[in-house]
């Protein structure tokens, strides 16, 4: 027996140091937040966590009023190099081309088949919102979503190679996981169109499409050889962004969140909304921070851009992810 | 011993009718649909549930899935002698009356003020929607919600004198508790505005305000000398009736339910768009047919017409409740 343990000094210390290994590796398999570090942020959130479920305290949070919001690009998943809802837009600019061959000497479609992406923005929002219609708009809700879901399932990001599912933050996912396993109700709320998230949240996030909030077009009921289909107009209905976060929330979800989660100066007023209600509140800004395993921007960027509100995080003392330091892992498929 | 079970000719049959009584006691206890009678929409009720709840059958649908959406007016409480909102708006323009002097001479509020409602509603939508925005807008979210709540904890329904609250239907009740204990997800989609019913919805359906879809006002997120407050606006933002339901239900959830209840032509697309879908679908109508303990209209009526929808349903085979018939109780507090 002796010999089997070679270099332990005994049997007991072999026993007593496979003891500590075992019980460390179980650890690390049951920590439900095992890819953030024991860093600060970490910490903030198993306290909040724990003073809102703790039954009997002043504190106590019933689980009805457990709400959870989240922003979903540059929070749950990366948006680098552009937002990937503007880069299924432009692949899909791409595929209806041939339908339209007029695009060919018109803006902003001309320079988008062209590979001139910069050109195709000079027009600004009046620019985008082109593109948004017609890529999003004059199909029926159920073909938008195979339209998602088809293009998911092929597309890949562009510097990575991966997936577009597999680009989301693997502490986040357990942040989720987590808040759910302590009974919050978790809400996708973000400036990304409701429908281009909701046909993979719930298999992704875990989120059911209940429970996102986003931008949107208009939709219209229509009966077409008696079967009622929704039909997706090319007319804005609401955007989820900034002020309309509040309101989003409000209309949707009807109470105040008691958490929220973002990563840009479009999260704040949802920050502010929440922790200006009454009782324990917890706000969560992720600060890209990573350039290595990520994307490191902030103040300056064009997309997520995190300035003034890392500003009010730091005076109101809401907690800051700098991903560089708290998170173990970023992407799921990262190496550990 | 025998003396004591006179009447009876030995002590085995004295238990055995004391086991009946019990057993039927506690069968009526347990019944989950006590103030149902043993007639068809209670047979196609349990059927149904049966069907999808049927783990291995092909008929099997996950619980994420069994979406069930009411109607409210009409559906689950009262709606007569006209909308309860309609009166909960009448009575705040009353309170409202001492702020603006200049109603005395103006148009709808002249005749309201004098108790001629209908001479108020000569001028239609128009005349509506004037006294909708005098009394929901121009105040913020959590006052409205105030407003709400204190009218409904004095407020008498004018012919019986019951709070509103108590105008609820206690089958429904009972039908929206079954179909949750059977892994339902209950939403309550009503023309109705959706901050007059999120104060109340939760304590006496059971029904969160996150799963309330209605018609809306515009809000706005303003700071107010640095506290966040949502302002309503007196603009309408989505009238959640008709054509408007289904749009409503795929905004606010996503997907399309699984079971769907009404009472009128209003909610006529509804029930369309919830039985188009590919699986078991149910779908139901109360008829208001009893002028006794409630109230008898249908195919002329002002408020909750059944017209259309009522061709439909039975050129489709839907459940219909005759009330007279198929419900031995209809209020709570009504004698059993």
């Amino acid at each position: 027996m002796n010999q089997r343990v070679a270099g332990f000094r005994s049997i007991g210390s072999a026993i007593a140091v496979a003891m500590l290994v075992f019980s460390s590796l179980a650890h690390a398999q049951s920590d439900p937040l095992a890819s953030w570090n024991d860093t600060a942020p970490r910490k903030a959130i198993v306290e909040f966590v724990a003073t809102v479920t703790t039954q009997g305290s002043p504190d106590f949070v019933p689980p009805a009023e457990r709400i959870a919001v989240f922003d979903n690009d540059g929070t749950l998943w990366a948006e680098q190099p552009m937002y990937f809802q503007v880069l299924f837009a432009l692949d899909r600019v791409k595929e209806l081309a041939p339908q339209h061959p007029e695009w060919k000497d018109q803006e902003p479609f001309a320079s988008l088949l062209k590979g001139d992406v910069k050109g195709a923005m000079a027009g600004g929002m009046k620019s985008i919102l082109e593109i948004i219609m017609v890529t999003h708009a004059g199909n029926t809700t159920e073909q938008f979503e195979t339209i998602v879901k088809d293009w998911l399932s092929t597309a890949k990001h562009p510097t990575t190679k991966r997936p577009y599912t597999e680009m989301v933050y693997q502490p986040m996912l357990e942040l989720l996981d987590y808040l759910r396993a302590n009974g919050f109700k978790t809400f996708i709320v973000s400036g990304g169109g409701i429908e281009f998230m909701r046909p993979w949240s719930e298999t992704v996030y875990g989120v059911p499409p209940e429970q996102v909030i986003g931008s949107s077009i208009k939709v219209k009921y229509e009966l077409r050889e008696g079967t009622p289909v929704l039909v997706r107009l090319p007319e804005l209905d609401f955007v989820d962004d900034k002020e309309g976060k509040p309101v989003g929330i409000h209309q949707q979800i009807g109470r105040r969140p008691i958490a929220a989660f973002g990563n840009s100066d479009g999260d704040l007023q949802m920050l502010q909304w929440t922790t200006a209600g009454q009782g324990p509140r917890f706000a969560l800004y992720v600060h890209h921070t990573d350039g290595e395993r990520e994307w490191a921007y902030d103040r300056e960027s064009s997309f997520g851009r995190l300035d003034k509100g890392l500003d009010e995080a730091q005076a109101k003392g809401w907690t800051i992810v700098n991903m560089a330091d708290d998170w173990n892992v970023v992407f799921p498929s990262d190496p550990r």
